[in-house]
């Protein structure tokens, strides 16, 4: 499946449509590159029918959203669902303001979403705040751990139903759900989170996997979220091993990127799917 | 040739303005330092005058542009011609919305341009708009080839002389014109393509030799080319021999750049001007 | 002293809300990853107020300032006065234009500032604007060196005191003064000055130390500026020992901030506070 999955987006080469935060964009543009995807950055409202015309996917994040781009997102994600062009939502910092909580509502009211992909406290917000105006109280732990896996998974499973959506929990185990069948991901490193951008580049890697496997959404995640978390472990013993720090495990996060295929995710991948 | 064009950018560091994307921007400044220049960016249309009144280039990059950086384009290209300052244009995605068709042609109507970059895609887009306006069909190959060499090679030069600019077509082989002498460079890297930004890269090394050779545009522009076509290629080199990528690649890119002088060009250039 | 201040940082990871430039953006976030704190950037007034009631120290840089954004960073600046955040404050380019000098004079206007950093020329021209409105003509050298260090010294603290702030001027001799102490610096590194972003990293970095130290701001800017001058120094020792540049310069800074503690600054620091 990871192979089909990968091929296709060797072999397809998928323009990635970008309106994204000016903090990672750069890595954002590089990792769509290492994946054998084009990337198209732009925010300006009135180039996005132009450039969705040509676009195999729409990633939009909010990580520096402002008054004048966050009506480009709405109107992109509107138009990009009238193509039925793949659209991968990263909610960044979604409760930490009423702007972007707010941002979130209205881009879920009006936009079908294809996959949305948080970290647990992302995600929590976003299920909280929905759960809330149907009465409903969720509570969920901040981080996915062994001992509330069940747990975990159950609800994922349930907001993805509910909200007819892909859902991506990243963390120390990554779950990703359309509502049936769940990824479950072992892999990974904990200098992720110490370098920026790491989160909106696996938004990027999503939306190239989309792009490239329209029909099967889920396994062109699962496989995008394997794939960034096996490339961060590889990465990781190399910059222990080289006594180096963040800096290069940025660097040699895109060199992965490039390199991993099926073979290394059969070999290195700690996954299951249920 | 080159030794002198490279010596003048060295003794005198060129102050280059910069109205760029927020995509590469860091690896445009980055690479300017790298070369001796000193860069500035800004894109507020209020602060042009007093920024133009202290630089020797400007290098206007369409990557993301949006509706108020477009008059800041559009301003500073017209106020640097009256300083007798070279502009430098990119035409980034030309061709990809109707508003950056637009804004190329208002650009190009409004500002008299020392040097257009692109590829040969972006360029084909400028030629076949400009040649459509007199009637004219041009067609031209994605690619410069050995095979279509002669060919391409004359349609650069027209073009050049048509719209009085120098034009830099870049690929496997780079084309460089004033529509008299032409500069033909084979060196380069095909990893070139999978790191964002090197084309903008190149465009603010194009700046800041022209901003220090003024009255050679033409060879300033050659060097510049010259000197990241074989960076490149000996980047490409370093990188396969490491097993390393794409994030390595932009790394060493600008190591290189810092180093490469004229004895280097002399023994690594693959390149004739005739 | 360092060892207090870098365990509080490591401690509290304080969250820092940075509304600065698309230009070092990804390197400002990286370096407050790299030192344990938590990096937010935006740049949208009206989600200030919720970004900064979870804020533990706020830099503002107005390197690619425009007419929105110099308003949000006016009102973040009031804000986190009321909420008694440290506010750093990095006035790129100040001089340079119109735009700037105003803006600098409407935020020191309005605006309690807990540091200011910035290089010789930008504090000069924040001093001699200053003291020109009193009548007063300031003159100093535009770098800092050993001939003319009591003077620099004397006029660091003068300022510092007449503006109620700690000031920051980097160069080859780094000085840090309340106006009553003053912290003087020895390391660095020239290999700074070629990469974009060091100063806005260290910015950035002061505002981290200074969140995680609000009763010590003085010492913590110290240690912040000296732990970025012996980074600077051991990193430009591995890129001249490994011939690589200014690209991988920029990597391993980043790497060497998150390794350094209070005992390579005490092996490697040159600084003396009087």
């Amino acid at each position: 499946m990871n192979k089909k999955m990968i091929s296709s987006v060797k072999e397809k080469g998928p323009l990635i449509l970008n309106i994204t935060n000016y903090v990672t964009v750069n890595d954002c543009a590089n990792i769509i590159l290492a994946a054998n995807g084009a990337p198209l950055m732009s925010d300006e409202i009135d180039e996005m029918d132009d450039l969705l015309a040509i676009s195999s996917g729409l990633y939009v994040n909010i990580g520096t959203l402002n008054k004048r781009t966050i009506e480009t997102m709405l109107y992109a994600g509107q138009k990009a669902n009238e193509l039925k062009i793949p659209v991968i939502f990263d909610p960044v910092g979604v409760g930490a303001s009423q702007l972007r909580n707010t941002t979130v509502d209205r881009f879920l009211e009006t936009v079908k979403v294809d996959v949305i992909k948080g970290n647990m406290s992302e995600i929590k917000s976003i299920v909280n705040r929905q759960a809330n105006k149907g009465g409903v109280d969720v509570s969920l732990g901040d981080l996915v751990t062994e001992e509330n896996l069940e747990e975990s998974i159950g609800l994922v499973k349930t907001f993805a139903k509910s909200l007819k959506t892909n859902i991506v929990v990243t963390g120390a185990i990554d779950l990703v759900s359309d509502g049936e069948k769940v990824w479950i991901i072992r892999n990974g490193s904990k200098m992720m989170s110490k370098v920026t951008g790491t989160g909106c580049m696996l938004g990027a890697l999503i939306a190239t996997y989309c792009g490239a496997n329209k029909e099967e959404l889920l396994d062109a995640t699962g496989t995008a979220v394997l794939m960034m978390s096996i490339a961060g472990e590889l990465v990781q013993k190399k910059v222990i091993a080289q006594y180096e720090g963040s800096g290069s495990f940025r660097t040699y996060l895109l060199d992965y990127i490039g390199k991993i295929d099926h073979c290394v995710i059969e070999t290195d991948g700690a996954y299951e799917i249920r």
